[in-house]
């Protein structure tokens, strides 16, 4: 791996050893299900440390490639990890009037309930964030607010706030100046106010599929039409579709993500999203940038964005502290670039700025120098539920289920086998008090009918074992 | 007065004695510029107590009516309240396409900056806000989070805070249920959200003429098209010219402010706000009240909105805490009735939701039982500063400008002699550190340009009364 922008970097002793283990499981040396040497076995074998070894196997772990089981050992998880594509013409899909926005709403809706068990959320379990030190920047708020803040902090919102995020950047190689920031409610009016400063009712504009659904409901609400392009759970958008769409069609913007994708879990690799930014420049294309999973990866560094490898201010980059430190707080930024002023025109006219607490709290909670500390520990939660719940999920859904794995987030990407009907699952799900996100909310098309999205960042007990347990029997029965 | 609902209670002593001396005013038994009795004359001939004709006094200071000189007594105003109405056929004037941001954001970026006077400002001074109060509540809050409220406060918002809210709507005898209420990012969002629930792009939409700028705003980024109703600086809207653009035109939605009307300043009539709803009822046309200033009111009793009058649901009631208590948390409202599902749906895709900590600070603020006390306090020091600011105008600016007076919150309409342009001034001013809104943000037509907006809401001192010194001589200069 290395890091992302030389791509040559030497391998750490540990991911050597994982991707060679990797590469056996490929050829068929560790076939799933196999137990792998134990630790003490591969210490011996390969001559490394055991910290080594046992780094290797975490990763390896978390990467959903192997499975620990208590007194007995690792073994190679049981995934054939091909995802069955839409059958095709379907590489690219178009939609000129985009309605999905009632059924989302009712799947989140009962997802909501507290008897519910989360599983269709989209956040993560707010208990894995810093409250106590939060509450502590919102005190010394109370304490040291003044009147005037209020009109300091209009867009492009807090200064202070724009340098943290500015240098956030800067610590991943980016020159972003704290003026092309502005801050938003959360990523998600950071993303539709970059939608639309980019383009008019009527424009096309490419989204992944599946995607996240707050771009189709972003694309429903401005009256624009969608052109999905198939979108490969470990590789994934396809840039010869990309490149076909834009070829064919007027394309005004593409909305993506390109690390920890929501609902897949991939995160692009550099040389692809280095071709993606080139791909769209070439045909003057808008790239609105999602990347509120960033801080969520459980590899060594945090991937880059797509704007990294962007020279000509054709990149929207958005984000949040709501999947990694705060939901509450409804804190986002979009690095706009030359769209910055439009930006900031169109918040000015719709809900007029940000809370002024909620950016000076952040600003006092940055100025700790706790976040990072907090990531790290975050990061390896996340990675050990999610860890959890992927063996809950092997333990208790039908073998024909595949559960595609990702190193980033929260997400599991679950197939059915052809023919079963996620969301028809889904309504018997919550008649037993169990919340799952269908495919369907997805999509513009049919094509993930058999697919769902599963939440694994809530805390796993007994609760959560029956549940699954509860979920296999459903689909055992949708099968019979 | 009385009661607006009943439009017949009695009225008190000191408001029989101020109709008496506003019905002598207008038949000329007192001129502009004449001494009006002392209050111990008064005393004598009325046989009132002198608290009560004091209190008749101030009620017509506070309402523009009379003038105070200090150690000279009381004067009659120098006003000609007539405004001059556009030339017809401007009654109803139609925009398809709204092109007004630009222009509206460079003025009001222009009057941040701290060395400006903000007299363009739309924001009351923070200062006299219970900052200190909040800031207790604030940290209250920081207390007593918890890990979930992040999820309880989704849209529709918190309970306890809808509770409040229809809590006060009941002391006005409306019977709103918490369940039609959304909590929004302030007014604006609210508004904005109405809007949009109500209509879909290409629709008609009634909006004053002149009107508060964010509705123009709200127009052209939905892309709806403008039938801008005359509207009177003490009548408000014209009930026959908005008739005739109802029967002319497939109207959706009509866009107005009821109490302390932007920029105009006017509160309308309870038997205006009753036909209103009956004749928009009667076109099937949702109304979209705008209320921000309904507790910025100079009079007894707060002012009753249209939302009372509507029997049917087809009213959408925006309000907010900005404007009377404190603009920084950005929290507003929408009772909307039948529409509120709509309205949060439109909310979870745009900003998915209001922070958390401000919405549990405000219930926190409001437990304690000091927000009328605030209120009461608030409306006697807007009422002050804008008799100062007025006296201040009166004394620099020329003759020939009129000054139109309201009793209600914090705005004056000012008319420059025909033929001035207001735009050219503020240019003018703004290179002297002096901002002021010109009446060409208030309209699609040109029917402004001659007209200003002052914002009183300021704290009043040496630098003010230069500023406003310096205005008059800028106009004079102009006129020449």
């Amino acid at each position: 791996m290395g890091r992302y922008r030389t791509g040559t970097a030497a391998m750490k002793k540990y991911q050597q050893l994982a991707q060679q283990l990797t590469e056996q499981i490929a050829l068929g040396v560790w076939l799933p299900g196999d137990r792998l040497p134990s630790l003490r076995e591969q210490v011996i074998s390969s001559g490394m440390s055991f910290m080594t070894v046992s780094h290797a196997y975490q990763l390896l772990e978390s990467q959903g490639r192997i499975v620990a089981r208590p007194q007995s050992g690792y073994y190679v998880a049981p995934q054939p990890v091909k995802l069955r594509q839409p059958a095709p013409p379907a590489q690219v899909t178009r939609d000129e009037a985009v309605d999905i926005n009632t059924y989302i709403f009712e799947v989140l809706q009962a997802s909501r309930q507290a008897s519910m068990l989360p599983f269709a959320s989209a956040f993560p379990d707010p208990r894995l964030f810093p409250l106590q030190q939060l509450n502590r920047s919102l005190a010394q708020v109370s304490k040291t607010a003044t009147a005037m803040s209020v009109i300091e902090n209009l867009p492009p919102g807090n200064a202070e706030l724009r340098h943290a995020i500015a240098r956030r950047y800067a610590l991943q190689g980016m020159n972003v100046s704290p003026d092309e920031i502005v801050i938003t409610a959360g990523a998600l009016e950071a993303l539709n106010l970059s939608l639309q400063a980019v383009t008019e009712p009527g424009d096309w504009v490419v989204v992944e599929n599946p995607c996240f659904y707050g771009a189709l409901q972003a694309l429903e609400r401005l009256r624009l039409k969608a052109l999905s392009v198939a979108t490969d759970v470990r590789e994934g958008i396809d840039l010869t579709a990309l490149e076909a769409a834009l070829q064919n069609y007027p394309v005004k913007a593409c909305w993506l993500m390109t690390n920890g994708q929501n609902p897949l879990g991939f995160t692009l690799s550099a040389e692809k999203k280095a071709a993606l930014v080139a791909l769209l420049a070439r045909y003057n294309v808008m790239l609105i940038e999602d990347d509120v999973y960033s801080e969520l990866y459980f590899g060594r560094e945090k991937p880059l964005p797509a704007k990294f490898w962007d020279r000509q201010e054709m990149t929207l980059h958005c984000s949040s502290f709501s999947k990694c430190l705060v939901p509450g707080f409804r804190i986002g930024w979009v690095a706009a670039g030359k769209q910055a002023r439009r930006i900031q025109q169109l918040q000015l006219m719709s809900t007029l700025s940000t809370s002024s607490p909620m950016q000076l709290a952040l600003v006092d909670y940055l100025s700790t120098k706790r976040y990072d500390a907090h990531l790290r520990r975050l990061r390896r939660q996340l990675a050990e539920r999610k860890q959890q719940a992927w063996q809950a999920l092997l333990r208790h859904l039908p073998p024909e289920v595949i559960v595609h794995h990702s190193d980033s987030g929260y997400f599991l990407w679950i197939e059915l086998p052809e023919g079963a009907d996620a969301s028809a699952l889904s309504a018997r799900a919550l008649a037993s008090h169990i919340s799952i996100a269908p495919g369907k909310m997805f999509s513009t098309s049919d094509s993930w009918t058999s697919f769902f999205r599963f939440n694994t960042a809530w805390g796993w007990g007994e609760r959560e074992e029956q549940g699954v347990k509860r979920l296999g029997e459903l689909i055992r029965e949708q099968l019979a």
